[in-house]
């Protein structure tokens, strides 16, 4: 099939922002901007057999992630996602059933976002299926919460439950068995299926000063981001770190420790605000239904990240990291 | 090296536009576009041994061309490029000089149309290196040259040279010598450096109504996108099509006509104006210093592309595609 028939396939049926002037299909796509908003805009790449592995995953699953793996850092900037581009580089061993899968997992993604596909390009390539992603957004032009932005005596927090995604991936590569299927595979999708946290980078850009890091290289990895980008220590109380009921109920089997401060790909939110912000946050999240845990705070006369056990600081090192190669 | 520390190191030392609030290094870039232009934003994909062989191009060569061929996208819309994201996948072939000198050579070219680097990512693969490129540019809100754009009694026109580009690929394979060292340095560097041509798009901007493309897959191919997208045919007269010294002196060696019509990757524009808008064309382009031929017209009683001889019609076919698989 060639180029131009396969993107009449996956050319979207509808719009959802009218800003879209030109949509996929010609040289480039063209957009007009809301003017009140700040452009934001990343790419992310996912390559078969370090990222996903072919015969563990559905294809429209691993195009559902590599739109949230983008997304997921369109929310740690506050913003909202609007649209997406994506390349892809395919080799001889994938069919075209499974591209259209990939691009239906992605439209499944963006239609919850309402995010509209603005093009992208599609190649040949060697041994390794390479999927990139762009993600444009827009965010209020007063809002950045940048990891620079930690402050002394600023409250540590994080969106939902951590670790889960890593032990998923131990499932995945059969590293460990579960007997329980509920709860494998809950543990299975929180890996394969991340939930972006743009409702809570939403109400994130709503406070006056916040810094915030997505959680794809762990949680150990992104606060050591933000301490150093903010010039500050972070110290992190192990106790109060939230875990699923599902990774709970395993957590006498395995050494639980690892993935919940290290294993990454929970696309979490964590960050720092005021003591003062601290308060409205928790009120915003209750309203909209979103967990959010105090977890530490921010000492400007530490550098690094370390963890608290009976008034004694313990460094807690970067790692992080949880790539097949 | 991990890649934050890549990151500090192709980091560009000054931003180019004061848009630009949040560059590379945070989860996503943030910039703030001019209210009374619309963003235009394209992403291209070149990839080891299919679109460059790492024998025969340097490093730096590489990374100018997959910028090279994303601007011609933006310049094919009549937009100016403002900003870029690079996403290499990267296999252990390759070594981290040789990936500095792709940015350096993407560098080269976005300096001189003062772009900056908003981020991108870099991740390990398998055998072959995959370049992304997302480019972002800007165009006046009531400018729109889409390929569909094209009417009866429209003339047809195209920037600079053709055939170059698919000379110096033959000359790059040794599938064709040239002893004169001069015009092969030439042909090869027109291949391995080809000039997007964004100064032509922004005077085409000027105009009431164009259609246009960029020459990525062979005259007769991009010509056969803009009558099938515009539902019009066109008439090519092949004796007007520019051919540079260069690839004439050596017309009665080897059989140019296919590098010329189908051969791709020359990076000029091919459209369609008004006749009225011919004459302003001409002007603006002498002016400026910039190489415009007419080619052809526009029939609407006509479907498809046609070669005029001796007041007979012959049917062109698409062909073209250049690439090493």
């Amino acid at each position: 099939m060639e180029e131009f028939e396969f993107i009449s396939k996956i050319k979207p049926k509808r719009k959802h922002h009218r800003t879209v002037k030109v949509g996929i299909g010609d040289d480039a796509a063209v957009y007009e901007p809301n003017k009140a908003m700040n452009q934001v805009v990343c790419v992310d790449t996912m390559v078969e057999d370090v990222h996903f592995l072919k015969e563990k995953s559905s294809p429209r699953d691993i195009g559902y992630k590599a739109l949230a793996v983008n997304i997921s850092d369109i929310a740690a900037m506050g913003a909202m996602p609007l649209y997406y581009l994506v390349s892809i580089a395919i080799p001889n061993s994938w069919n075209e059933e499974e591209l259209f899968e990939i691009f239906a997992g992605m439209e499944e993604l963006a239609t919850q976002y309402q995010m509209d596909l603005l093009g992208g390009d599609t190649v040949a390539t060697g041994n390794k299926l390479v999927i990139t992603v762009t993600v444009i957004g827009e965010v209020e032009a007063n809002v950045s919460l940048l990891r620079s932005k930690a402050k002394d005596g600023d409250v540590v927090f994080v969106t939902g439950t951590l670790g889960d995604s890593s032990a998923g991936l131990a499932l995945l590569l059969d590293n460990i068995s579960i007997d329980n299927t509920y709860i494998r595979d809950t543990l299975l999708m929180r890996h394969k299926r991340p939930v972006p946290q743009v409702r809570a980078g939403r109400l994130l850009a709503k406070l006056d000063r916040a810094s915030l890091n997505d959680i794809s290289d762990g949680l150990a990895s992104e606060l050591h981001e933000i301490a150093e980008a903010s010039q500050v220590g972070i110290v992190l109380n192990r106790i109060d770190v939230p875990i699923s009921s599902e990774l709970e109920s395993v957590a006498d089997k395995f050494d639980i420790t690892k993935w919940v401060l290290y294993g990454g790909e929970d696309y979490q939110l964590v960050g720092t605000i005021s003591l003062e912000s601290w308060d409205e946050l928790i009120r915003l999240c209750n309203d909209s239904n979103i967990k959010m845990t105090k977890i530490g705070y921010v000492d400007k006369n530490l550098r690094g990240v370390f963890s608290k056990k009976d008034d004694q600081l313990i460094p807690i090192n970067k790692l992080g990291f949880n790539h097949f190669r």
